[in-house]
């Protein structure tokens, strides 16, 4: 089963959003085992649209395109897909229905135009959207499968998960089983190195790198008939690669840093909260991004303005005037601020200078404090980048920080 | 002069990174006057590269290949340009010297394998990479100019802006000028019937949209001799959509709504805080993204256990029985409390419901609340979607009615 990709948007071609869907879009085909070797991008343009269509009918089993679906007249897929099938296109009254009804349970009076998002190329058949307006569409054009899908990735994804693979699955009998397994603290070529022999002579499962944020992520992909034969064929290769690595994984599959520090304080019966400056409320941002956070996460002060990291966190004047707020003094007091204003057992401190100016320490400068009834723990991290890329990684580094904290292992160099 | 991009590499099929550099390479076509109508990608694979290759030359000027030109096994560019020309490649004495002495000055003795790099297709010229090992290739098949370029975003980018780019310019001298404008509170589609004619009549200028979080974006895009010209196209089209669109319109090109309200409230004299329960500290990240906000911000607090609402943001108790804490009277008081608590003029308080489970009132129910000295409004959404997108849009909709408090527009129907 070969399938690609068409994304629709002149929006891509101008280099204003990233073309991410097709990323989520070849993760979940691999996942899935199929072949997708090639993907490609068209503007909002009906003729080119139908060209690129018909030029991956040429090549693939099944065509997934995204975008073009909304209801404004620079949504082109349902004309290009009539214009590619040489069908005209049709109104189907039970969609027009459906979409009034939304908006009616809205509160609102559709718009006529929005009428547009109930066609459909003759022969087609319309894809259920649970989150959004604008249905799918499956077809085929001369022997190959095409599902036209809304490009909002909240929409889109969930299309892709429960209707386009299932069906492209249809008697297909290979299964694909992958495990995810998650490190911090090591340079993707450091982890490289000590997995090199496995990945050169490795072909079932494979094993994959990717970095992001400081944490480097290992990929292992089997393929068989049964689920059963594929978690085989992934365990030896999975226990080597643990063997290898040690305390450097810190979760497998969807065990983020989030998710794994939450579990651990909740197992510990310990509440959490953050006092943050540089990250701005991205720590607790990230921590409350879980569901159920609540049973371990009661709140956190974002202390932007020094006084009030004096008045709220009740960080002494004097270790202001002293130390300065880009210091370890500073994280320390934070850290045991929050522990008392908030009621928690734990709390993680992060100050810092993110730039583009320095602020008292050189851009890149990140202290980090763990206060938790048995101590406290506090390290200073250079990090590299611009402002955005310091502020994810202080973000990431402090839940690990907190994460090891927990565990007693020595934070070490970071 | 219509140019495409070909990125080539399998991790980019696979999921494992975005395409980030076909963004990135957009954005500089677009800037430049360029037409960019189709982007591809292709995995490590010689005869898939070269049918791209081809298919590009029979629609292209010029075709910017990025990627598969490492020393290692799986790259495969030089093989499939020479393929896709019908000639042999031959080894590039000068430049295998080179690739010697920039291993020797890093003390290290290069292995065969990267002799390679000293490859190009017969009558090819390569284009100099100062950030890196591998050199760019510049060739011409059937008539389409052939830009081979090194995958890693900081060798390839200057090679674009320095080389490509330029080349392609020669007497090329259209300029392209755009302007993004920004609106809040109306639909994709009713914005689009608001503009449909000018967007079914326009060629110069012409107007494109793109929807996120809530937000509807505008594009203006104009071709010309000069920039001046350029811009004196977009100016009655802008005029055009300004008057119709009226407060609908809250900025223009990088204006987004952190940057406007950051600066609403540095003219006001007035100091910045939020009090976030079911954004969890999300607010104030997007308000700290942007640099120099501390002139305005001082803090947030992000009170995610009930208590912690009732004893760092002073909500009474008595709210809390009466009223719960997914309600106006609770979002009222978690304001006050910030504005007291943090010492700030204007104080906006988010809380809500965000799922899965609801939290007293059903999943996306959100209410806000902004306090200022001249007073206090409050308004309670109901936003669609999953936890995800019933965050974000949450934190988008508090900066919209923050700014809306500071102009003294009505709340209106959100």
């Amino acid at each position: 089963m070969i399938v690609e990709v068409l994304a629709v948007g002149t929006e891509l071609l101008l280099g204003q959003i990233v073309n991410s869907n097709a990323t989520r879009i070849g993760e979940r085909l691999a996942d899935a085992g199929f072949d997708h070797f090639q993907q490609t991008v068209v503007g909002d343009n009906e003729e080119r649209i139908a060209e690129a269509v018909g030029a991956a009918c040429g090549r693939a089993d099944a065509l997934i395109i995204t975008g073009g679906l909304g209801p404004t007249r620079d949504d082109l897929t349902r004309e290009a897909l009539a214009r590619a099938a040489g069908v005209p296109l049709i109104f189907d009254e039970g969609q027009a229905e459906a979409l009034r009804l939304r908006w009616a349970r809205n509160g609102r009076e559709m718009p006529d135009s929005n009428l547009q998002q109930a066609e459909r190329p003759e022969g087609s058949t319309l894809i259920a959207n649970p989150k959004g307006t604008a249905p799918g569409i499956r077809m085929r054009i001369a022997g190959t499968w095409i599902f036209a899908l809304p490009g909002v990735p909240a929409e889109m994804i969930p299309m892709i998960d429960d209707e386009v693979i299932p069906f492209l699955r249809g008697d297909d009998e290979t299964v694909v089983a992958s495990r995810l397994l998650r490190t911090w603290g090591e340079s993707e070529s450091a982890i490289g190195e000590r997995l090199a022999d496995l990945y050169d002579t490795s072909t079932n499962p494979t094993i994959a790198f990717l970095a992001s944020a400081g944490e480097i992520k290992i990929r292992i992909t089997a393929k068989a008939e049964t689920s059963d034969e594929a978690e085989a064929l992934i365990a030896p290769m999975e226990s080597q690669i643990r063997e290898r690595l040690g305390a450097r994984i810190f979760g497998a599959d969807g065990d983020t840093v989030e998710v794994v520090v939450l579990r651990m304080l909740e197992e510990r019966g310990w509440s959490f909260g953050t006092a943050e400056s540089v990250t701005g409320g991205l720590v607790a941002g990230r921590i409350t991004s879980v569901p159920g956070a609540s049973k371990v996460f009661r709140g956190a002060i974002v202390a932007y303005a020094t006084d009030v990291k004096e008045r709220v966190l009740d960080v002494p004047h004097a270790v202001v005037i002293e130390h300065g707020v880009v210091s370890e003094a500073a994280a320390v007091a934070m850290a045991a601020g929050a522990r008392e204003r908030l009621g928690v057992d734990l709390a993680v401190a992060v100050t810092g200078s993110a730039g583009p100016e320095p602020q008292e320490q050189p851009v890149g400068t990140v202290v980090v404090a763990v206060a938790t009834p048995d101590g406290t723990r506090v390290k200073t991290l250079r990090l590299p980048g611009d402002r955005e890329r310091i502020r994810t990684f202080a973000t990431t580094a402090s839940l690990h920080l907190t994460r090891m904290s927990l565990l007693g292992i020595a934070w070490g160099s970071g």
